[in-house]
């Protein structure tokens, strides 16, 4: 079995709307060893939808639309399916009911355009919306006209499926109905990835230590992905079943950990502030933070996780040089001597916040984001980040590049990354 | 002139890359008044994207290839074009150059397979790359063969360019290389947009008071896009050149901020916090914040804006409950009697602040993003803010919904938006 998907509206060819949609079915069709051969655009045009939705059909055995299947009459896809697939438009009462159960809920009348999306092609098997208002389904087309023989077995029905195109809509309903339903038709063999994450080292360094790795060829392969301050590495393995292609992923992901160590903080959907807070719950202490440049970056993506407040007290942005003086009490003799991104001021602040809003741990991020105020001394991107527990202060430095908010985002990704650091037991 | 786009990467298909790059394209090609009718996303597979090339010139002027255009034997897209297009790949010495010169100066001998990418089909006009080592180029292709004369004039050639498929090397290229020759090309007739950004109205506000625009058939047309805690209304101007359009634009964009009026902070690329930044820096006025729920958000998003060290001080992120009481000063009895989340509270944090870190207004935030925390009292999404400046303190209620982090957002949102109309001189 292979797919082709068709992306349908306007807004897409615009480029007003980036397409989340085809990646999201290109994972999901992948971990189900479905290949996906071509993703195919068109506007809200049924002459183009139609030929796409023919020419799809006949070299792939599942075609899936996204979009267009809203209330509208921009929205073309239902008319067209119905037409390229000769179904006719028949009422759906169970779909009826629901969107109008729907319009009660949110006590707006029902527009009478939205009774359109209760019509379905017969013989449909339909997918209910939790979100939305618009259905999808999914159709059997025996014999259709023109089909490569070549390509599939003629005996085999294609698999014709329309889903809504709003991420929030489709994402949920192709997770409950159209992946059970897939998993039957799917052929064995799956494809299953894991993405490895790293930070504090550059793409060389990381690049260096695994080249080999990244070689691999066969049913394991390595791919290497560079973001700011973060480096991944994704293992891909194709296999028989999932616990096969688990088993192949296994094996080169130690091998990778035993070259990174730690390095690496984390795999598939981790987030470093989520690894940060767990080794803070875990060893059962807590943090205040004092930053400066990063402007409430570092307590923002530290309290972006549920259940924060078990583990973070709170922070002080000291943002003007004068909020390091007050509430922090850094004395201005020392920044007047050293200036405020200085590993002194840096090593101050952090032992001070740590007992203004009293924690276990102190964090300080002082440095120069820029556009402007950088010189020849202390040029734009320069950072300064310490920490302060019961052993002392420390303080490391750091040159970051790029624009403003690059650099901010850098200097979070230190930071959460040295307090990670220290919160991993020695080895 | 027509156009259809062909994305090239095995990473698009499996969903690991969200194709940012087609997005880029198409907004380019409405802004030259190029149709574009069709994206189309292959594999790194010379065969499929053989065909896809046929395909599209068969049936547009101009196709656009992004990605496949590295150094390693994944990359196929020159040697199909080359094929494809019936032209030999030819060394050259401009890129040749460029790409050694490249590799000194990051200092790491350059790999030999580099060098293929100074390989290019005869003829092809080049587009430097300024960021990576794959040029782009651009082929005129006359007499190809099953082309539709239907679709298009014979004696016209179709052009065929292929770029780069990372954004940061793709996007300066289209710029500066691609665009310049495109507008030669372009038919007369532009396709411009401007989008008008609301917050404070739900969606069904914004519609309720524009529902006649969002209904205008013809050159101008009006869309309606729900983000949280946001409403856009796109404009979309089809006229014979820029000027045109601009006036076309300007006339319903009058329309829409005389039914809207303040809800609309900005347009198109303008932030809120850019707004609100603009608007202190202005009125000569500077900013401290206290914030609970949300964590730092709001100074993070103030500190975004280069020069905000301008207008802003700093902020205390008073997570924990002693944190309020400590630097900040809240009474404890005030908290015990009131609950942190509390009019009352909101509005001595405001107050206490701006006193804190000395400035002309204080900002203030404290509710309950969840998950858990929420009572019936006092549910989850509920937040106050308030702002204190020379007239006194007040507070303002919200109420809202979704996961912790859109209910931090759009707290922030509330924030900076509350703080926007503060600062508006009063019509």
């Amino acid at each position: 079995m292979n797919a082709e998907l068709i992306a349908v509206g306007t807004e897409l060819l615009l480029g007003f709307t980036v397409n989340q949609d085809t990646a999201f079915l290109g994972r999901v069709l992948a971990g189900l060893g479905i290949p996906c051969r071509r993703q195919v655009t068109v506007g809200d045009n049924p002459g183009r939808l139609a030929q796409a939705l023919r020419t799809g059909l006949r070299r792939a055995d599942l075609v899936i639309t996204c979009g267009g299947l809203g209330p509208t009459v921009d929205d073309v896809t239902l008319g067209t399916i119905a037409r390229v697939a000769r179904r006719k438009l028949i009422p759906h009462p169970a779909t009826r009911r629901a969107i109008q159960a729907r319009f009660r809920r949110i006590g707006i009348p029902m527009p009478a355009s939205n009774l359109r999306q209760a019509l379905l092609p017969r013989g449909a098997s339909v997918f209910p919306n939790s979100v939305g208002t618009a259905p999808g389904f999914l159709l059997k087309i025996q014999n259709l006209k023109g089909s490569d023989p070549a390509g599939s077995d003629p005996k085999v029905p294609k698999v014709l499926v329309a889903l809504p195109g709003p991420p929030a809509e489709l994402i949920p309903m192709v997770q409950r109905h159209l992946v059970p339903l897939l998993r039957r038709h799917a052929g064995r063999g799956v494809i299953l990835s894991r993405t490895l994450k790293s930070t504090g080292l550059t793409e060389s360094e990381v690049d260096a230590r695994v080249r080999d790795l990244l070689a691999l060829a066969g049913p394991v392969t390595v791919g290497i992905y560079a973001h700011p301050a973060q480096v991944d590495l994704r293992i891909t393995a194709r296999a028989r079943n999932p616990r096969a292609a688990r088993a192949l992923i296994r094996r080169v992901e130690r091998r990778i950990r035993s070259r990174l160590g730690n390095g690496i903080f984390g795999a598939d959907d981790e987030t470093l502030e989520e690894v940060v807070g767990r080794l803070l719950r875990k060893r059962k202490l807590n943090l205040s933070i004092a930053e400066s440049c990063t402007g409430g970056l570092v307590a923002e993506r530290i309290t972006r996780i549920p259940g924060a407040s078990d583990y973070f007290r709170g922070g002080v942005v000291a943002y003007a040089n004068s909020a390091k003086e007050r509430p922090i009490g850094v004395p201005g003799s020392l920044l007047r001597r050293f200036g405020a991104v200085s590993p002194q001021v840096a090593s101050d602040l952090a032992g001070r916040i740590r007992k203004l809003i009293p924690a276990h741990v102190g964090l300080s991020v002082t440095g120069i984001a820029g556009p402007t105020g950088g010189s020849r001394a202390k040029p734009v991107g320069l950072v300064w980040i310490a920490l302060s527990g019961r052993g002392g202060n420390r303080a490391w430095r750091f040159r970051f590049t790029g624009e403003r908010q690059v650099i901010q985002f850098k200097a979070s990704q230190a930071a959460l990354n040295l307090l990670r650091l220290h919160l991993i037991p020695a080895r």
